[in-house]
């Protein structure tokens, strides 16, 4: 059976922030076993999994993909829409519009240390759509 | 249900292309609520989600992956299938052979800017096979 | 039809093996048509999909990703968990979690160089879980 909605996410800053709990509230029983799918419908903004302990890792995360994809590179000709709009766009590639979690016992089978960060890329960003699909 | 079948996107070359109406067209009528899967069957191409207007985000995704991922780095000891291979290799890993979009009354659940991208990493490639699962 | 078991991979050194034939074998029969879900349940380890020929696409990867996300960058605040806690965080959100394979006539329907890869970020790693989920 498949289970389909949409959810929003209030909106963040630009950074990386645990929601885990935010989107388990918003979901209902889930099936005994099965997937559960979140796909954001965005282009300048991702999800990921990563560790839901220290809020360090988060900062570390924001510092790191700064680095990496750069606001306003030289070389950016994609820049009518502000200087964290083409970086916005390369980050949500490089960690993806979608994340899978399993469900088993009707929870998510995460591990002992994982969460679901919404990644906000702009600085002007908005609140976030979410489709959310339950397959039992 | 499950439906599976795999399609063939035409040769493109090096860069990033927007295939979202090519794969669509080989599509059968969706199911009410479910999945599609793409799932690109090469290791130097892959797949990924991003903004489906101005050609310029294309051009620049290609700029950036060409400079975070150089063709014959010094480092690199996989050589003998030319400069572009490993870093092709590195490509598919970073985006991801495959992705995962929601379908809601018979239709992509995408968001309005969000179009599917080949991402082609080779100068001499070849057409290129994707598997497809629509999960009803 | 929904399948859902855990399994566990063997303690693995720092780098990226090839680990295809290790997680078929504990695989029970695979529906006509389906999907596969493998789902990492850590933080500092990755699965992705690449070459399963030569070994030095391997040695390459670590090379490629040592170099891009360095052990111990001097901005990382993250730092109690030791110099390669951080590093391992960010390779394994850009490679992901997760990886999901098309099931075709009971079988993997994986390109013909395409292996799954068990990344392992950390130089005193342990064995790690998996999360398996066929859908048929």
């Amino acid at each position: 059976m498949t289970t389909t909605f949409d959810i929003r996410l209030r909106h963040y800053p630009r950074g990386f922030h645990l929601v885990t709990r935010d989107i388990i509230s918003q979901l209902p029983e889930l099936p005994e076993n099965g997937l559960l799918v979140l796909f954001i419908k965005h282009t300048s903004a991702a999800l990921t999994i990563n560790e839901n302990a220290d809020p360090d890792v988060r900062y570390d995360f924001r510092q790191f993909f700064d680095k990496v994809v750069p606001d306003a590179a030289p070389y950016f000709t994609h820049t009518m829409e502000g200087p964290d709009d083409m970086s916005a766009h390369l980050k949500a590639s490089l960690l993806g519009a979608s994340i899978t979690i399993p469900i088993k016992n009707h929870r998510l089978n995460l591990g002992t240390w994982q969460g679901v960060y919404l990644c906000e890329f702009r600085d002007g960003g908005d609140s976030r759509n979410i489709s959310v699909t339950i397959l039992g």
